[in-house]
């Protein structure tokens, strides 16, 4: 089964253990990206995962290329041009302090990728599924236009398509997301998103929720939910619920509301000990598309997806790392760690 | 005092921090094995630990050595011979994600060992004590030979006989694990195992515990040690009790039943922030050998053994680094760990 | 505004990890020392830092220096001279097991400090404030010799006086640092103390408080406050809280007293998940003098340096690398660790 | 164009810089192999490289197929199947010292190949070369008759196939090499050897030759590759010439022996300070196919052929990580290594 | 004395040892640019060292400031502001394999620095000498201006001035650099160059040399010095010459023309088995400019130049971290490399 | 065969690669001293190796007890106490850059050993062979008083006795050195040293000898060695012979003079690559003690010592990781550094 991601993999630069940043005169060089950790997760669970983007032709290009294709991601259609890959610093907080993300991607060659540069009909070819996230079209006009194509082209060729909305700040103002985003909702089957996603890109607020204090509400959360499928159309929204007890521990769990049945699945939940909580909601999206498009039952692939997510945050980098085995013998249970010989 | 081991020491890789497996191209080399851990332990404790094993002629055999004798470890009377050393890969989990431990241990020297390679009686010679563990004679009929001699020897020679069931799934039945163990138990002193290792080895099931939840009925755990006195023979059985909340979390405790007077002794309980449980079990043998040996009481052995277990779980690698004099603060209840100046 | 500090500032150096000393050959080499670091975070936040010590003219003691420099302290007043630099070996406990602080500091340059190495006047010559723990007289008579001048000097040039009490068992005993230090107390402002220091320091005993369960009576802590203002002379009295619940996990508060009005301030509360505590008391007392030199109320200054210390406890090394802004927003409230984008 | 290899691919580990087996408790783990090392080259000269071999369906098999991947071998042909993967412990050596390889590789996945593991005509169609060496038909004869199979189906298929002899004492004698490499001859388009390896596996000895000074006479290497073709069969046959001065410089060079014309072609000669020389031999092979499958003359091939193998050995690990400009770049004449910008 | 210095400083991203970039996913970080290599030196040298640049105003321009103070250097007049830090990867060649150089910088802080962010006149107030490089015009219009803008007001204010020619193909083309660089040699009394530079930069080309070969001239670099002077008015004109014998082995020497006196200096010889070679020709200025601001002869300064770059051949990074009296004690002679207790 | 060897075993800090010291916050941790690093090179030649030293009461001295015990070296007779254990800190030099050892071993342990420490007829009851350095009295009186105690009493023990001169100018002027160390020599059988040694603890030129430039003539070194013998009473005379071309590259070899026969036998010559050179002498003497106390003869002694300490100054570290194999195999010619598989 073919899956299609396109978005923007940077250059990920962490200093070890629990640093700040140069503290010493190391640097963990991996990479990462929305819809790239998407794509390591699902071709890792054994689907044909195409990613697409744009590559500058250098040595980091080739890395990155290389750091795809090992964890079996397709990359036929990555376009190479451009100055530069975008960079990333992250730090590893804990317990009081925060995790914390540098981005110095502006000027990256996905963020100047030409109208032509992709032929996206034959991207899509025999796609069953098509999967970007709000970052990709906030990089800049010619990015923005290339996620419109691609989902033109994904629709054309009869692939579900899903959305993570993934709001950031440094990128877009809420008007500009909103006015980008909202149109492109008509066209998407599954919207995924945190709270804040919901309030700052299609300005639907979740009531009853405080992020800080991770007071949960979940008859909010459905009328979010509704909301959405009412007012901007795609039938299921998954919104994930992370409750930030500190850097060190998260509560985690998710939602799935199916627009159809008018039914609100609610996942099990998992206290977390952080390990590294970048590229978690990635891990999630990962985990829904798996289970969506291999025919699970809704509550199933919610299940999946909230277990394989958890696990993600147990290791170090932005890719999740775990089979479908793996995910399945957690979100049958057993969640005790017992070393497995 | 002398203190004999007998098993398989293997070369043990393991990728750096909560990395999975080849993550990044480095792995952490140290040694480690059932036996190999305990004589560590005695020998940091101060007694004569001499430790019996088989290690191919090569440079990876001499390593093996030559981290044995810097525990203090005597290794006068390791035969070598055979063409390889075993290998352990292990991951160390978090969270829900759980530690795993991948074995190429097959042909290893130990396990082709000759039925002449040790002689027995001079090992023996004023030992005070014999250890091994169940995995030992799993290895296969050539290490189960061993182990019968080796258990014989120490009979004449006087010494006293422990041995830790240890059931490892992947290397032979639960029914030969019971032809093998079973007729072996009537020379032996102290049984150690837990619940798991118990039913596997002996038949002998725990009632009322739920190994994933951690949920525990001390009742249950008097009617196993009593009936495996009852149709085993060893007077004195000590069960370890470890409750799997995640791969960071476990709680820790034991029980000691003396079958001579009927007693069953429960020790103090430990949360434990894991940084690594492998060595854990082997870590309360070597403590309940140490405190039975130099003759501590049944209760003060038990607390001996439970406190340099849970000191072990939380140092990096399969050997106990501490000594006599930190595990007696830790027993005697300052578990505040403040610093020590 | 300048703020003088005068300490031992010592080469440290710590296994990787949660590694016991030398299991691997491999040590983290960073520097460190109880007015050392309160200068740095004093830089750090802004505060124009001299730091006064006297280091030997080698490689190490350029280190020194240069590690100093980095992190924005001034270093014009540096003596050189003497044989060697000081050095620690520390070990970061976990759970159950303690960490670690073995000194090797005898016949450091500091300690053999020559009386007329410092020109006191000029260096506090438009200082603000001054700052010295009770480790700097107890390394010997020419330390305590120049601890002496450099409080009469502060005294003279109009700078407020803050003493971290910081009682070292190995050092001197407690009628020695009575005998020393309670004449000094006249000319403090401001001392700074856990209960375990008023009691081998000045002999103020805290009651009602059980260090090692971390029960705490607030009551108890005030009457030892005030017993301090009376007996000896300071104003103000900060007593740093610490529950040590295990080697992994401290509760963390403080109170301070103030003598002028009559006020207990009681401190926000924090459960830290530790990653290195060592210096957990000097980035407190940097916190405390940045908050009462720059003019904050009472309770303000208290609330910054217990988050200032807070975070000092989640980052590796002696130094609180974090900024004012870092604190103010902790210190405001939002400690759920959420990444910062 | 298709290129096919077969063989074993091992997991590398390597201590650190210069130091000797596990005197750190550390190694780098790469993987390696003949055949391997010759595929990650043509990869990266931009062939279509198919990898044939078999792997435990395990976390170090999966790692493997990792490895090849990021790279840009082909892995669709892999087999999954044994119990494990063979490893070799290498140590780097400098001035007198040698280096050192110590291989574990007995019982691997590989030497235990089923006869209908790989469905050779489905593998060679329309490969335009198929490359082996000596070593995968000495790990016994599942793996020779594998080897067969394979050499029969590359010529049924039409591809030009290569063999490099590369000896190994340690997997079988020179008889027994000679009686399974010999008949292999007629098939085989160009042979690949140093001068023992003509002498160890064909009986062909190279006279005027003194290994360890390093003097060379080229009318030995021609008088040996004549007797190559006219005795068995293939009409090409290079000779790598290494002059070991030390395990820190070599002298690197070839002739290349064309039977048809009955010329030798003698290449350029490199001073080579090593870096790490294993896979020197491999990414030779893999230049010179590169050179004759792209059509390039015989002494351009030779040339390109000693240019790539004389920059890996510039580079740590197995596998050859430059491009064919790099190559060029080198074989058109700029060895003097300025710095490119 | 006070040096001031103005340029771009990157962040320096390079591989662990001889690795190619991203071969394992580590980085070592550190920090370099031309003109903040010289700072460092001459601060090492016990000069009081202004640099001048612009940095972003995020936790990289932070660790920027941090590894200029920690060297001692002056930071008073660094601008904040722009978006990002020019980053540059490096890999360490090795024998035939080149060292490379791969730039990200465009965009960066420096080179979008506004014409008023630096107050000219008072940063040269009481500066005996101002050094730039022919890198920071090239960066873009912004900062070519500023470069015209010091160098008028270092004129103004009676320093002197030294220019290092560093032609950069990547940023301009040899027309630009001689419309920027020509008309600023009027002012400048030392330029710095290796004949490609003069060649590129100012249109000088340097006779009888072969640079892959290392075949030099003496009478070219006359010659073309010469030139440099009448033609473009410099009256001291150096010239570094590096024989390119391997990536691993280069001969080191330079010349220094003083126009008033018609004389050339030639400098001592040496080979230098290169550990890090960048920063190689920053070095030799700063020892340059540390001679003749202090009032060495020319040939001794000359001297002292060449036996400075030559250790900072030897040392890893940007930076040269040795003193005068390492510099003095090479220079006099002693290069037997003997073991300093 | 029992060899006892006495003096002081110091923790050797280094910084990583060719770094200068805290270059990086990380140092590598090893153990090294004179007799120490002979006393390991004999455990690793397969004879009984008893070294006697003192060491501190704490994490530090066990970690050195746990070194030398890894290597095989027998610690029965180390004495505990006193406060601290010497360092030494260590740059490894290049090119033109020299290796530095900068020492902070003032009131070490052993410096400070009490008369009744060490029962020095038990110690040397059986002994073969006593070896000491001029290092050890260097220390202070109380370490001179055990040094002659110790040469007494395996005077009395029948031992035969070398001392390797080793002048440390920080420790002792040359005067107090010749006081010292000429009455030793009446009993010492086998003297070892450098010229700079010879001149500086005997008074002995060696003529001839540029030490910088590495020019030798070998009847200076005859003519220095006669005196020896005739002046000082030790029959043998063994000197090594460096040529100091750079800190990469040594030549070394050395004579061995026959007082006996009056034979000077000159040893063969090695051009070496420098990895690490020190411990080179001390790896010389253990060599020539080996092959003199099992009986070689003189002029294989003298082969056998300077391979073996041509292949230390190719490992990191202070110790000599190698086989008797391993350099007899050098002995015997082959210097080709061919791998060996």
């Amino acid at each position: 089964m073919k899956v299609v991601t396109f978005g923007e993999l940077m250059l990920r630069l962490s200093p070890p253990g629990f640093e700040r940043l140069l503290q010493s005169p190391a640097l963990v060089a991996t990479f990462g990206g929305g819809e790239a950790n998407v794509a390591v997760s699902l071709a890792q669970f054994g689907l044909e995962s195409q990613y697409v983007t744009r590559f500058p032709s250098n040595a980091i290009g080739e890395a990155a290329v290389r750091a795809l294709r090992a964890e079996g991601v397709r990359t036929d259609f990555i376009a190479r041009g451009g100055s530069r890959l975008g960079i990333y610093f992250t730090e590893t907080g804990a317990s009081q302090r925060a995790s914390t993300v540098l981005y110095d991607r502006a000027h990256s060659a996905i963020s100047e990728i030409p109208a032509d540069a992709i032929d996206w009909d034959r991207v899509m070819n025999a796609a069953a599924w098509f999967h970007v996230t709000g970052i990709t079209p906030a990089l800049g006009d010619k990015a923005a236009a290339a996620t419109r194509a691609a989902i033109a082209a994904a629709k054309r060729a009869g692939a579900r398509i899903s959305v993570d909305l993934n709001y950031r700040r440094k990128l877009w103002t809420e008007a500009q997301a909103l006015a980008t985003m909202g149109p492109l909702m008509r066209d998407v089957d599954v919207v995924i998103a945190n709270e804040e996603d919901l309030q700052s890109v299609l300005g639907v607020e979740v009531e009853g929720v405080d992020v800080t204090s991770g007071t949960l509400d979940v008859g909010g959360y459905r009328r979010a939910a509704e909301r959405v499928t009412r007012e901007f159309g795609p039938a299921l929204v998954a919104i994930t619920l992370r409750e930030s007890l500190s850097a060190s521990d998260n509560g985690w769990s998710a939602v799935l509301w199916d627009g159809g049945s008018g039914t609100l699945h609610r996942s099990q939940h998992y206290a977390v000990r952080l390990v590294d909580r970048i590229g978690g909601g990635d891990s999630f999206a990962a985990g829904l598309i798996y289970g969506l498009a291999t025919g699970r039952a809704h509550d199933a692939a919610l299940r999946f997806a909230v277990a394989a997510s958890a696990l993600k945050q147990t290791i170090p980098g932005d890719f999740n790392r775990v089979s479908v085995a793996e995910v399945d013998a957690l979100a049958k249970g057993d969640a005790s760690g017992r070393v497995q010989r």
